[in-house]
C-alpha cells in the first residue's frame, strides 16, 4: 500500500476479497457443473452456461463474487417461487464499485461483432468508467474477476484490451461467463436488485456518501431460450417484484424526494412488460429510460432522523404476465 | 481415477464431498448435542436423538450431508412456523443417488428385527438399487455415511453387510441415527421436499437427463413421539404444504405432462391425513399410492422453450389439521 | 479439563466458539466499517457504530457471537421489510448463558455515569449473575467477548473489574460496541427475539431443562438517532412484529400454561408503543413489567405428547404505528 494515497488504504479491496471465492468457484467447478478452460493466452474462462449447465447454485456463488465479496445472496421462499435476497456489507463498494455491470468491452461490427457489459471486481482496477472518480475508490490487486453476460468468450484482442485496462498480465484475469438464458445467469442479474436502486439513486443525484446500508430481494424469474424473453422476465422480476430498502443519512426531504423517484413506477417507461418496451422502442436499448431500471417497491429509513418513507408496490399480476410470455 | 469410465470421473463424488461436512458434524458433536459411538468392529455411530437431543441444527447439517455435500438446506419464516427451504448444485445427484431413502437394510423377524431404509451418499459406493444404473452413476470414495431413520443403532451383521456392499472396510462407514419423533429427524425428512418430485418424475418415466436443477421448501412440523404421528406429519409438511420448482429441458407437452401429474393431490390417496391413509391401509406402508409422496404444490419451468406449467396447491387448513393431531 | 466436574466438561465454550468469530470480525474490520482500538490496559474495543458505519452484515455477525457461536442468524425478506430469523443449536447456553443483556456493569454517578447490561459470552466466564447457578453452567476459556449497547467505550475501572471477574488479564477482554441507533445495533437486538421468550419462560418458572429447542424471527425497524424512539422501535419489532416457536418436554398442561402466558399480550403493560410505555413511567426501565418482554406470537410444541399450543399474533398495525414514530 502506498501511504500517500491514504483514502484507498482504508476501503477493502474488492478483487482481493473476490479472489478466493473465484478460487472456491473453480475448485467447484464439477459439482457446480462448470466449464474450465483458458485463453490463448492464458486468462481464466468459467462457463457457468454456455455450454456447460450450471445452476442455481452457481449463480448464487458467481453473485456473491460479482458483489466483490461484499455481498451475501440467500435463496428463500417466495409467492409460489424462490426468492433471490441480497444484502451486503458496504452497499456502494459491493453495487456500483463492482456489481454494475458498467463497462462496455466490444471489438468488431455486424455478425461477428463482440458486445458486452463487463460487471465484477475487475471494473474497479480498470477503471475506465467515470463513476469511480465520483466513487473515490481504485482498488490494488494482482487478480481481476469479471461476469460477462455473453454467449461466447470474449475475443483474444478484448481480452488483451481488458488486461492493458486493469495493469495486469493476461493470466491474471478471470471471465465468468453467464448467458441471459442460463440458470446462472437468472440468479447474479436479480441479484442486482440492490445495485439497481443505488444506480438510479446516483442518476438522480442522491450523494453516494449517504447511502450507508441496504438489503433488497426479488423472485427469481423462469429462464427463457429467447434472449429478448430472457431479459424481460429478468427486468421484470425487478421493476414488477422487487423490494429495496436503504438506509441512509439526510434530510428528511432528500429521503422524501428520493423514495418517491426510486420505484421503477416513477418511470415514464413503466407498466409494459420489459421485452415489450424494448420491441416497441427497435430493440435499442439506449432509448429506454434509464430510470425504468429500478425495484418495484422502495422503502428509505434516513438514519439521521428515524424517518422512513415508502413508495412504489409490487404487483404479482404484471409479474405473473411477464413471466406467462 | 481409472480413465476408462470417462462418466464417472467427470461427476462428484458424493461421499467425498460429504466427508468434510461428516468430520465438521463430529467435531461438534457437544455442540449439537450428538453421541459419538463405535461399533464393535469400530463403525462410527452418530446419535442424532435417540438418547441425545440433536436438535434443529443438527438436522440441518445432517441433511446436507445426506444431499452428498451438494445440497443447501436453510431454515426461514413462514406462515407462523419455521420453514425448510432447499436446493442443491445438482439435484438429480444430490437427491435421488444420496438423499432418497431407497436401499432397504434389514436383519431378523419379529419383535427383535431390525428393518431401515437407508439413505445418504454411501449408497451410490454400495448401488444396490436399479435406480443406480439408471443414474449412471457410480461413486469413489474410501468412506461412505448414511442416514438412518431408527431408534437404535443397525446391529453387527448389518453394519459389516453394508460395509461389504461398499467395498471398504466396516471402520470407514458412518451411520447418521435419526427418529422420526426427532427433532434432527423432523428437519432432514421435511428437506425431502426437493427430492421426492425428482423421485416422483423419475416413477413416472419423465428422463432424469431433462431435469437439470430445483428448489422447493415445506413449513417444520411439530415432531410427536408416537411413530405413526410423527411420520403422518412429516409427510403431511410436503403433502400438503410443501412448494418445488423444477427447472428442465424438455417439450412443452413433456413438461404440462409433468407438471399435472407431480402434485400429491394428483394421487388416489391425496385427501386424508397421512397417518389415517396408513391406519386404513392396516399400517402396510407398501399399500399406499407410492405417487402420493410428492410436494402440494410445483412449478415446472421448460429452460427449452421458457414455458411454466403449475399444478397442485397448498392446503394450510388440511395441514392445521395434520399438526394438531 | 479438570475431570472431577463433568457437568462443565460436556457442555461448549461459548466463548471458546465465539473466539474464531471474533477473529474473523477483527479480520474483516476495514469491510464491515468497523473500528478497532486498545484500552489502554489492552482490551479489544471493537466499534460497530459509535464513529464507524458498521451495518446490517456486521450486526448479523455479532449477533451470532452473542449468541456464543451457538446461534445462526439469517436475513430473509418479509412482509415489506427485511427480517432476522434465529435459530440455535442450543438455545438455552446460546440465549441464556450468552445473549442475555444481564450483568449490569456500571461507574461513577450523574453525567459522567457509565452504565450497561453487558451481554455476550464474557457473562459465562464472570458468572455474577444468580442465573448461572440456575443454568448449572460455568465457561473456561482463556478469552472473554462482551456486547454493549453504548455510546463510548467502557472506563478502564470498568474494564479492570470485567477482567478480574472473569480471571483474565485485561487484555483478553474484548468489548463489541454497538449503539442502539445503530445498524448493528438494530439487527443484533432484533435478534433476541428468541432469546426474551427463553427468558420469559424461566421468569415464569417454567424449567430450563425441558427446554429443547426453538426459532424465531422479528423484522427490521428503521433505526432512529433519539435513544428512546430507537428502543422504542427495536423492542416493538418483537413485541408487535417477533415470532418464536419452543419445542419443550414436558405435560401438556405445562406446555398451554407457557403459550398462554408467553406472548407480550399477556402483559398488562401491553397496547402502546414500547416508547410510550417508557415515557409514561417517567423512563424507569424498571417500573417495565418485564413479563413485556416476549415476541407477539408463540408456538410451543411439547415433544413429549405432540401437542401444539399458540397464542398471541403479530399485530402489523401497531408496528407500522411504531416504526412511523
Amino acid at each position: 500500500m502506498n501511504e500517500a494515497e491514504p483514502p484507498f488504504a482504508t476501503r477493502p479491496s474488492v478483487n482481493g476479497l473476490a479472489a478466493p471465492l473465484v478460487d472456491a468457484l473453480i475448485g467447484s467447478a464439477t459439482t457446480l457443473r462448470l466449464g474450465l478452460a483458458r485463453s490463448a493466452r492464458g486468462a481464466t474462462l468459467i462457463d457457468a452456461g454456455i455450454d456447460m449447465r450450471g445452476g442455481l447454485e452457481a449463480g448464487r456463488r458467481i453473485a456473491e463474487i460479482c458483489m466483490g465479496g461484499l455481498g451475501t445472496v440467500t435463496l428463500v421462499p417466495g409467492e409460489g417461487t424462490t426468492q433471490v435476497h441480497v444484502h451486503s456489507a458496504d452497499p456502494v463498494l459491493a453495487c456500483l464499485a463492482s456489481q454494475y455491470a458498467g463497462w462496455s468491452i466490444a471489438e468488431g461490427d455486424g455478425r461477428d461483432a463482440f458486445r458486452a457489459l463487463a460487471s465484477g471486481p475487475g471494473r474497479a482496477l480498470a477503471r475506465r468508467e467515470a463513476l469511480f472518480d465520483q466513487l473515490g475508490y481504485a482498488d490494488r490487486a494482482d487478480r481481476a474477476v469479471f461476469v460477462l453476460e455473453v454467449e461466447r468468450p470474449p475475443p483474444a484482442t478484448v481480452i488483451e484490451k481488458v488486461a492493458r485496462d486493469c495493469g495486469l498480465d493476461v493470466e491474471r484475469i478471470a471471465f465468468i461467463l453467464t448467458p441471459t438464458r442460463s440458470l446462472a445467469g437468472t440468479v447474479q442479474i436479480v441479484a442486482r436488485v440492490l445495485e439497481v436502486a443505488l444506480h438510479k439513486a446516483h442518476t438522480l443525484g442522491f450523494p453516494l456518501a449517504a447511502i450507508v446500508d441496504g438489503a433488497g430481494w426479488a423472485p427469481l424469474p423462469p429462464p427463457a431460450p429467447d434472449f429478448v424473453t430472457a431479459m424481460g422476465r429478468t427486468n421484470d422480476a425487478i421493476l414488477f417484484g422487487g423490494h429495496t430498502t436503504l438506509f441512509v443519512d439526510t434530510t428528511d426531504d432528500a429521503a422524501r424526494t428520493l423514495a418517491d423517484a426510486l420505484p421503477a413506477s416513477a418511470s415514464r417507461d413503466y407498466g409494459k412488460p420489459f421485452a415489450r418496451i424494448f420491441k416497441d422502442y427497435g430493440y435499442d436499448f439506449y432509448k429506454i429510460d434509464p430510470l425504468l431500471f429500478a425495484p418495484a417497491e422502495v422503502r428509505v429509513c434516513n438514519l439521521g432522523t428515524g424517518a422512513v418513507f415508502e413508495a412504489g408496490r409490487r404487483d404479482l399480476d404484471r409479474l405473473r404476465e411477464s413471466f406467462a410470455k
